[in-house]
């Protein structure tokens, strides 16, 4: 199956680079980008040097991507911008997997203000599927492998929702007064070129930011509100932790029934035989962010306390794999019938 | 006034001594440690090279330094050994001031809860007060500088207490239903010869552990209790990030008034023209702990999301700094009539 | 193919794992380790959570894996542990693949001075080829394929010999007056439970160490003797620097032809099309070692001085990767018929 | 004694400030920066918040602050630019010290081969000597002290110059032949809001840039020639390492007589009673850049490798410290009469 990725020029968009550069059954045959048009993609990418031979950037025109003979593209492009391209390529019959915010959410009064923009292209979203693939297993749905548009999840919700979702669904855990912190490595804020990215600025910093409306408490509370059945207001702290990679978060949530109906739930949800990117790790040890690091697995565990009759949840993620460009590949590969794990161990 | 450190081997350790060496009253005489005894101070801490020249670690008997000529002495030791150490030189008239957590809890059955053996010295308990300067001072309290022995809060505790503790007094939040996330540089753990807080290991890790039940707890929560009035629970949850130094701690609280009547407890517990240690950062930004690392200073903000009626509210810290040795030069400036920010800036 | 290890309890022996675990064509069925023995492979290396369902490590007995039904195996022991398991396995008719310093000298005074024991075995030296792969390739041997007993060279005469040999070898530097400096990342020291190796340590640290005699430096000058047809000796410097992963190796050496030359002699030992492990970078660029971690390529480039005649070469490489346990896997893929690349991209 | 700086936004200029908020006898009263004009020292610099009350940066026009009260002016300019205030402040009588390169070469037609320009104030070059103090004080100097402009030497010849310019005017090494590495931290880059110094691209990267020619060769090998008394040609790469601050500099030289001479000339070079910011370390042992991070300090070793006839050299320093703005504080200290270290341990 050849496949395409359109503005390939951040993190993201690298590591769907690479990733698809291994993939034993997708072929990297197009990679867009305007500001890389032109050049091999192996020496804008050094670390794919004598890899891809012939594959350069090329330019990202809508119409001449939609002609074009690849059947699945990727939108690795910032919100906003990924809608246009949407359009034309699912107009051309192609498959798309966006990586944006642009259609992750179903509500447009909440994309207009979070994102502070009318919504661009609201007649997609009905058809654009939002897709945690382990989540989707869990409640036995199949329709989306067939969407013309698939809406990626965010890295932040990804690290929340696989871990809290199920547990709303089965009513282990109160919906009301849950409160999240999620510490993200850099690479999370994108390729910036400020002296605030800085090596120099980011070595030993740790800190809040965006609180208390980070655009992706939108997304957040949308779908734990689909999980809870009811609107769900959630407290979400996101930190910048100084290293490159990785998200690590803590959910604190009054429980609703002891750890062993909670670890029951997450074990239903997520048959470990079965479910090869989620772990659940025993009650009394904590996911760290150095194992799941360029590997597209969430690792989680819980922990109840007496004391305070709360859960303390915590789960891991590689906020580029899991949180973006792997969970992509794996999306692709459940919708296009290859193995789940193609391409990613 | 010639001052001594016992157990100065490790990093709390390390640093009194860094600070005492440029003190302009305090003059560093005697520095113990068993397993350095012989060795030069400026070979063991090669940042001292050049420095303190004749000053060698010595034995550390209690006898012995209870003997000795210097006025006022710090204990940079485990929990349970401090006791012994603390016994002999207030015996011998000698000002202690404490760095473990041997006398920060007034309650022996907490200690014993958290600390698994019974409390090595109930008996200077009592006289032995718990000194958060800061919040001695809004308390309008100078009885703890003649005491004879000090104890100095832990590292947690200072990020928690200082924003935490005017709050609840002044009943501006709610105590119950607190959350706090504390992120810890990787010192907090001390000079550890281990894998797991090797290089290869600590990089790119972030993690939650210890939760729910950290040893520091129960000094917060025996503390937040004084300042509530009332018993506080607190769900407390610490993480590790990979960095050297610096605690960023975030508390979710339940506001039971506005933003601006909480900006008003800190500025009046902490009048930023006299309250050098303590920085008011305004609403909307966050402290990080690039710019805490180094220095004796808590900064603080905080929010108010009308969304949950919470505040988030975010301190940073060093944890050897202000969480450790540069707090326990504070308090002996304090008590000894010098400058508070002598050999501190 | 059925594959073992013998001591995988150390980064390179993690790295085979992890390696082998994704290999299309080698299967790992056996992973030993007398300090591990009994637990799940999956356990101890998190990172493969999920994955090796069923192999847990085993005892490490010589008698025990020479019987068994395994093809090959890697031996990742320190140097004289591995001879035992050389002896043993080879007498059984298996292939092996030694990551140690056991066979890679054929001097065995030489390995008496650097490694201060008798060597272990020294009759099994003359049937153990030292393979340096892309230089094998470059000499036009294939002998070596069909050893029972093979060395890996270690990790900076890897990112040595690859630049240096073939200059030597057609007389395009002068072999005296070379100037070697590595910088490795600290993972080349192995996991160590040692307070020098601990994250507050490292971090922000750079220096030399084991000038002048490291033991690499044997090995260094008894290949580079073999391309030079003459005795050979270096300045070899190695260096620490605050990094996980990677070497990046300067050398400096004095010039017996133009830039053109020595780029020539490079293009002819390396030719691009066929070489994937080896990426020669024009001259006035510099190999990163960011680029290279995490595969198995060498990227190296020089530029020539005019003021003082001399070129300065440098190269990076994984030292775990092409430094170790991805060229060990390469040399497998080579001696077994399998695709070079196997498993390595 | 009031001092000021000119242009105090970047890095060096951020320590400067530093250094003289808690400098004894200088009192910074002017601070300027044409893009931070207006804004409060505390605010732009957090790490002294609460510190500097009243001082805000100001604008710097040249003739202002020639018309202005304070006797001492730092220069923290890029080159180029510093020559313009070096001119109005010396013509008002202020004594210059100019941590830029416009005045470190004597020549000015290596000024223009290195920097690209012509020299911008050539008629004030003889009277602006090059202080590398502790070699002043080698050669019994002291006429530099009444200099109205004095040239700060830069950060990779501090680390080169102190160990190995006695080595070359005692004649105890060859003048040709000389290797020099140097690794430094990120910020020797200066505070850059390029992707290139992004956080991410610079975590676990170590590389070579620069050579042949870095800009810093110029001054290095025209002092070293002062001290050889002959024209002296080097190989000098620098290296960036993944580090925020420190250099680590290795030199290989050929021995010209025993290692105990080297020592002895380093010895009388640097009494190391009266030498409190050069530190001799015995042969075997190497200097590492945590231990001089944040110090003043130069720190030195040698060892004689009897197999290649070379010492080889290593020393370390903080790029920000000795190799910038803590030197030039030692400098204004010596020439205004106060104590060497003051303010600076």
């Amino acid at each position: 199956m050849k496949v395409g990725i359109i503005g390939a020029s951040g993190y993201s968009g690298e590591l769907l680079v690479r990733l698809l550069a291994r993939h034993p059954q997708a072929k990297l045959t197009r990679v867009t980008s305007r500001q890389l048009a032109g050049q091999a993609v192996s020496e804008v990418i050094p670390a794919l040097r004598g890899q891809l031979p012939g594959l350069a950037f090329t330019n990202s025109d809508p119409s001449e991507v939609a002609a074009s003979e690849e059947e699945l593209y990727f939108l690795a492009l910032p919100h906003g911008v990924s809608a246009e391209y949407a359009k034309a390529l699912t107009a051309a019959g192609k498959k798309v997997i966006d990586l944006s915010a642009d259609f992750r959410l179903g509500s447009t009064s909440l994309y207009k203000e979070y994102y502070g923009e009318e919504h661009p292209a609201p007649e997609l979203l009905a058809a654009a599927p939002y897709v945690q693939p382990e989540l989707e297993r869990m409640l036995g749905r199949e329709a989306w492998k067939t969407a013309a548009l698939i809406a990626c999840p965010g890295c932040y919700p990804t690290s929340i929702l696989l871990p809290l979702a199920p547990l709303l669904k089965s009513s282990v855990v109160e919906k009301d007064g849950i409160v999240i912190n999620s510490a993200s490595g850099v690479s999370g804020a994108g390729k910036k070129a400020t002296a605030y990215y800085s090596y120099c600025e980011r070595s030993e910093s740790a800190s809040a930011y965006g609180a208390p409306k980070h655009r992706h408490l939108s997304e957040i509370e949308e779908q734990l509100a689909l999980y809870a059945d009811a609107d769900t207001v959630v407290q979400f702290i996101p930190h910048l932790s100084p290293m490159r990679y990785g998200i690590e978060t803590t959910i604190v949530a009054k429980a609703k029934s002891g750890i062993e109906a909670l670890y029951e739930v997450w074990n239903k949800a997520y048959p470990q035989e079965t479910t090869p990117f989620v772990r659940i790790l025993p009650s009394g040890t904590f996911p760290e962010t150095r194992y799941v690091v360029g590997t597209n697995r969430a690792d989680m565990s819980a922990v109840f306390d007496k004391r305070t009759g709360n859960f303390v949840i915590t789960s891991t993620i590689d906020n580029l794999w899991k949180g973006a460009s792997g969970q992509a590949v794996q999306i692709m590969n459940l919708a296009s019938g290859f193995e789940e794990t193609a391409g990613l161990l």
